[in-house]
């Protein structure tokens, strides 16, 4: 008997079928019992009311993997409209240990480190395979927002040979005897693409040795990257982002309607463009909202991100903000400047809900302003030959973004710590499982 | 005036419109010239004959970057059916210094080692980006029939903490003064998330410290990941394998027949099902018809996967061969011996035009059995924690393969070396660009 899938139930009504999944719950009556099982897809309830049947599932500890065959009966209170009757149950798998935890609960009991030591079964949990479920349908449609664009996807190395292609704060690495380095952003690879298709993107890891715990940092994530040329300035990558977060969302409500409902996740909607302000005028309005005098400093700290956030939704009825013009000193040395004020930089940080989750802008095109700027920053142009190589040969202007995918899910489930929205976080202290 | 990009010229013929791009090629002919413009999507021809504007492109190297407003006009005998005329020619970025070689030929002159130097600039020849442009259409479609079939994507660390959990020839990291690992495969989170959503996905890095520089092997590559529970055995496997296989190709003749035709590639046809061998009977075949004894032995050499090839192309019509049952002695702990015979596996390699380019197999899915292999294995169970958590909490039959991305491109091409379908290669000797 070929199994179905518990999402398949309903369309099976009166048919001897088998289904397969592991023993989420089982509430034991005496004379019946009620056993939920859950598969990939869902839960599904079965009766069972055969005293030999039941007596294979006592003793037994949840997540136990069972094989079910059973007849499907229209039930319009259960989630999938059935469930199944007459069940013959074989034991795949038994459990015999109690759970760390009890994961069938909306709630999970433990704190967050004593659930990442168990994540391996803890992940089980409904809610938290509902987050990373989102998270995985982000990233699809991340990609096929911009395949529809011309955007080609590439996949660069990882390991890579100068620190200074890495940046600050890098892994270093055993490399047949000689020093190698992890890579923290696909940046000099992906500008290079821009060379050959003109718009690439790319999904992977990126790796920071940064020595600092805190909630909204992790050593390792995934970065969403684009890069893209033939751009008036940064203006135009920030419509690009506008357009694939929407679509992201709109992807996220379709394909994952029970996830959402289950996370009561509210979806941000995004019209036709997120409201804009220079880093100057978002420090003025933080000095006259909230009293906090941050003019001329070079960035902005979470708390300014998120009065900031407050005030975007308050005035301007946008969960979105973008601020733009951070200063040249505090970018990178291939950050273009303004015309008007070569102090400042056509770059943008995106914030969401209180929190930036997008950094981006227009990067500078002309091979000799590149070279002096390097220079500028202390970067040898030895270091970084490769990187030039493509300057020197012709590139148009163009700009990108580097999103995270951990924190914009963070922000879009209203989660606190980074940690809960990776699946296997890795931190100062945390490398395993 | 808003750019068009070349391959939407023909919807805009009698139109004055904007184009931009690289200067691919140029023509002098004295009173006038063709310009041959590339952009991300394809190239188009100018016809300058203004003199004024010939003096802009007169001096400039090729591969400078230009934005050119002019009127479409019909030319059937053109690849995109149209030609620009009374063109205005702005230069963008001029290129003044010659190229390292000549990228706009078909036949590249360099050896592999002198492209790969200057292969950012060399990827843009059309030759090579059509390649990868390919590389990125066999990833979306890997992933968008897995996502058809319930599979999720999941994104697993490339840190990790214990050199067990990725193998033999590891990169080693100073992670805050103490040891990590580099992943060379995502084998046990795979197996992890199996528990979590039984049929999963990934396409990502993985890294291979192996000190010896062959055609057919690098030290980072893109891996294609999947792992499904509730199999029967590991023909399951090999029938995902084989139906992904046929929606890749047919999603790259359908998004890239431009690309395919430059390549003069010849993609594979998979029918229902790809022939499958056992390994024992794959050397009695080679011991037959090759008359090279190698019966007995644990695995098949490069030679003998090329006769396998040769056999199955002759006397079964396929270009693809499973070849099974490799032994238990040269399989990981986790591999499943076969019930009628433990000193062979449920496990297969797909060999394709005479290279393998897939490894998979059932795995062990019972707590105890592969606690006691991992020991014969000289696995410590403390080393293999978090993995081995899983199983003890409930594990359906499983298995998954994974599939070197590169490795296929480079047979479906009928290239030598995997570096040439690599974007930026790393290997003994090359860490840069």
């Amino acid at each position: 008997m070929r199994r179905i899938r518990t999402n398949e139930a309903a369309a099976h009504i009166g048919e001897r079928v088998k289904v397969a999944g592991w023993m989420h719950s089982w509430r034991d009556m005496g004379q019946f019992g009620f056993l939920v099982l859950r598969d990939g897809a869902a839960t599904f309830q079965a009766v069972v009311d055969n005293a030999a049947e039941m007596d294979k599932l006592r003793g037994l500890q949840f997540e136990s993997v069972l094989e079910v065959e059973g007849t499907i009966v229209a039930e319009p209170r259960a989630a999938v409209g059935a469930e199944l009757h007459d069940c013959q149950i074989t034991v795949l798998s038994p459990v015999l240990e109690p759970l760390p935890f009890e994961i069938n609960k909306k709630e999970l009991k433990p704190g967050l480190d004593v659930f990442l030591d168990y994540a391996p079964v803890g992940l089980r949990n409904l809610q938290k395979r509902a987050l990373f479920r989102i998270s995985s349908e982000l990233m699809a449609g991340f990609r096929t927002y911009l395949n529809s664009q011309g955007f080609v996807e590439i996949q660069t190395p990882k390991i890579v040979g100068s620190a200074t292609e890495s940046g600050a704060n890098v892994f270093v690495l055993d490399y047949f005897d000689r020093p190698a380095y992890l890579a923290q952003s696909p940046q000099f690879y992906k500008q290079i693409m821009v060379g050959v298709y003109e718009r690439v993107f790319e999904v992977g890891p990126v790796f920071r040795a940064e020595k600092h715990n805190t909630a909204r940092h992790t050593n390792e994530y995934v970065s969403l990257d684009i890069e893209m040329g033939f751009i008036q300035d940064h203006t135009d990558v920030m419509q690009v982002l506008t357009n694939v977060l929407r679509h992201m969302f709109t992807r996220v409500a379709q394909v994952c309607p029970s996830e959402v409902a289950l996370l009561k996740l509210r979806l941000p909607g995004i019209g036709e463009s997120i409201p804009a302000v220079r880093l100057p005028d978002a420090q003025q309005i933080i000095f006259e909202r909230f009293k906090e005098d941050c003019r001329g400093e070079p960035d902005l700290a979470p708390q300014h991100e998120a009065w900031l956030c407050e005030y975007a939704q308050k005035e301007l009825g946008s969960e979105f903000l973008f601020v733009t013009h951070y200063p040249t000193a505090k970018r990178p040395f291939y950050a273009m400047p303004d015309e008007a004020n070569p102090a400042l930089t056509k770059s943008f940080d995106l914030l969401f809900r209180g929190c930036e989750i997008v950094t981006g802008g227009q990067r500078i095109h002309n091979h000799e302003q590149l070279l002096s700027n390097a220079q500028r920053w202390g970067i040898k142009a030895e270091e970084i030959s490769g990187y030039l190589q493509a300057f020197k040969y012709g590139m148009p202007p163009h700009g990108g973004f580097g999103m995270g995918l951990e924190r914009l899910l963070m922000q879009l489930a209203g989660l606190t710590n980074l940690r809960e929205t990776t699946l296997f976080p890795r931190d100062l202290d945390r490398l395993a499982p």
